[in-house]
């Protein structure tokens, strides 16, 4: 294995960064260029969500690269979903019938700064900001780059390149445009967009809501959510259509309108946002959408990470999740093919295709999940029991699969997730659990739920 | 409603000519533009598949435009697949237990060229040849052309445009880059791709083999098949992995190599193929790809119709059919809101989207069902148990409903027919069917599909 490879990172992001710090550790010879300035000296929030969830996947990832330690303090715990109806009412629906199983709300300047300032103790990691990547010449493994300070063009050739560029990426770009790739290529929008609001502390700086819980407005075709900071405030964010459904983004163009529609959706929220108006008018609207694609990699020499290969929507609160396990489970494939970059890039690939495909299905299917929260009895009947059979059983939901074991693939989460939510549903559907105690009912979950996987697979065999 | 406006379809290939054809006879003034040169002057075959199989979807769309009785003479009637071992024994599997319904083989260039001329009849269409449409301005509906002819740019301003421009919609890629637009996309390409042979005449003009079947030699990864022209001969297509799997396109490079796969793989075809070789050698190696899109309308002004909106794999043989049902529907709304141009685009597109995503998906998926048919038995048995049923009771297989039946949308036949599949298979795999007469099974069959489909509805209650 030839350490002095000269590897070349697209993006110092979470997951770049994470990267190079884990190739660094590793003594492979590093160059990190990132497109935007170093936000460690340069206000670049506008734009990307401020916050984010960080659960067992990433936690994995950090643990990987030893410093989770020093993540930690950075963190707000956030043991459930707490539900804001119309009538001001509140509910605290817990993510796990578990103790200890929460997700945390960290800031993404926070997290990446921390990246950063790791990546910097590293001889062996180059950094430098303000470097555009306009194209990567993939039979030349030559990325050619912008650099704005000094307005002028670079070519830097590389052993191997990664792309971390995030959901714009160039290196797939130039994938995609490149025709013998057979490129595969999807890009799925919402027609819902988001916009992000706050609500700040409370004069003597504590938090004007419950602090531990992930606070949801759901309101079904919209809804709002809140994350806690640091210092006291809670990012919120409204979910609205573009330009359908009753109310949207479109129509919401005076202050009298957003105001009524606050004041009467969102009455407890309303009255925490004094800066409602103005943020609303000076922040953008943005898009959601799910990217995949395939293949990653070309010839064994540049692969796509991250976003830049997968990026999802915020529902399921495992972007930054699965990108971070993406570094993880590709440092496995280092470790056992030392120095073969197309043989760990294939069978990287090949392993994790399917499970950041599964996950960006499920982050669209949570959308319609969390919106429609209260209005659905059926919904609350089945998470009432999951509750007690993950306090009394090994029973894992859907959501625990995902978000709370990294020992578990997304991919198998959705399948044994999808096919227990189904039996779930039908069985209280047809009133087949009514009089059963627990027990009782955790066994005929577990049957129902390995009858479904079973047929599926049956008839899936003519397919495949 | 203004008769005179002014209609610009980009595409005459079949699509777009049979589009211009219906719009003409609703007396609108179309002008039809095309980038290849006229077809019935020109040779211009070459890359695209020579002969489709023509069904009902397609037929109702003709019948439409009251061309059928000039078009049934072009066909020749495929009753059913005839599948071919490597033993060289052969096996004809009906495409219905039922009379009368089976598909046509037919000449793509016959019926461009029909199409063409009876749209030459009509004083209000103009057909231009060598026009290449480079970019569509959504917002001002003016499009620009390059003439091959004359070596020059021009610009087209039209009420209304039409991309029927195929797979590679120059109207489509405008659409793409159009930010505003949160255009969803993707290109799906299967890791086979396809090369055109051919069975010629024998010399007295015969057909060399059985003249009124699909034939397929499945092989598991790789498969032939062939369907008959009007002049005796077969067009064959191999489907072979690019460059994976035992044998693939990349590695076939001797005529050594290329006539050892096809005397051992593909024994008595072999010996009706004198041009094997210098055939593979000239000829291209085709991709396979899905493509979907969303909206594939711009403001009620433009809008996407046939391959340009919805390339599909051509394993259903429904390509050309979908495509002309597309006209069927659309000319429907048409008649509907006449005159409302954004009214027909948006309710054509809200009906008729789902549909074309089920076929899209039911044609990859009948891929891996036709290379397999051979090797797995229980396809067989229930092939076999749906020819009964489909002889005794009103019982469709997913096959006939998409292909006989074009009263049931695509979406419905893929949501009930997956389910009979499902219910079939896992009944055959469990032993349930042994023993019963085809009145039991017939009752035990429909029980099990409603029984599945209603379970996925509750399921599905979660998500939307």
């Amino acid at each position: 294995m030839n350490k002095k490879e000269n590897i070349l990172i697209i993006g110092a992001g979470l997951s770049g960064s994470l990267l190079a710090l884990r190739l660094a550790q590793r003594g492979y010879i590093v160059n990190l260029r990132e497109s935007r300035p170093d936000l460690r000296i340069t206000d670049i929030s506008a734009g990307r969500s401020i916050n984010l969830a960080l659960s067992n996947r990433g936690i994995n990832a950090l643990k990987m690269v030893g410093i989770l330690d020093k993540v930690l303090p950075l963190c707000i715990p956030m043991n459930g979903r707490m539900i804001h109806s119309v009538e001001e009412e509140t509910f605290l629906s817990n993510y796990s019938g578990r103790e200890g199983e929460y997700i945390n709300s960290i800031s993404r300047e926070d997290l990446n700064t921390l990246l950063l300032n790791e990546a910097d103790k590293f001889e062996n990691i180059s950094i430098t900001f303000n470097n555009k990547c306009k194209k990567v010449d993939l039979e030349n493994n030559i990325a050619t780059f912008w650099d704005y300070k000094s307005e002028s063009e670079e070519k830097v050739e590389a052993t191997i390149i990664f792309g971390a560029d995030g959901a714009g990426s160039s290196l797939r770009k130039s994938m995609f445009l490149k025709r013998e790739m057979l490129f595969s290529y999807s890009q799925q929008y919402l027609k819902h967009g988001y916009k992000e609001l706050s609500i700040p502390p409370s004069n003597n700086g504590n938090f004007r809501t419950f602090k531990n819980a992930l606070h949801i407005w759901p309101r079904g075709s919209y809804m709002l959510i809140a994350l806690p900071n640091l210092d006291g405030s809670f990012t919120v964010t409204l979910f609205l259509s573009h330009e359908e459904e009753e109310y949207n983004f479109k129509d919401l163009d005076s202050k009298e309108k957003l105001s009524t529609f606050f004041r009467n959706q969102f009455p407890d929220a309303f009255k925490l946002m004094p800066n409602l108006v103005e943020e609303f008018f000076d922040n953008p609207v943005g898009n959601l959408g799910t990217i995949k694609c395939e293949p990653w990699n070309y010839k064994g020499k540049t692969l796509l990470i991250g976003d830049a290969a997968h990026a999802i929507v915020p529902f399921y609160g495992q972007g930054m999740n699965a990108s971070f396990e993406d570094v993880f489970i590709l440092d496995t494939f280092i470790e056992k093919y030392k120095g073969d970059w197309s043989k760990i890039f294939f069978e990287y690939e090949k392993e994790r295709k399917k499970d950041t495909d599964a996950i960006g299905d499920l982050a669209i299917e949570n959308f319609y999940e969390m919106r429609d929260h209260v209005a659905n009895h059926i919904f609350k009947e089945k998470r009432k029991i999951e509750l007690v059979l993950e306090q009394k059983f090994s029973y894992f939901s859907k959501y625990s699969m995902v978000t709370f074991n990294e020992n578990i693939s997304y991919s198998d989460a959705s399948i044994i997730g999808n096919a227990q939510d189904k039996a779930l549903l039908n069985l209280i559907a047809d009133g087949k659990l009514e009089g059963l105690n627990s027990e009782q009912i955790f066994a005929k979950v577990k049957q129902e739920t390995l009858d479904i996987i079973d047929d599926d697979k049956v008839a899936k065999t003519m397919h495949h």
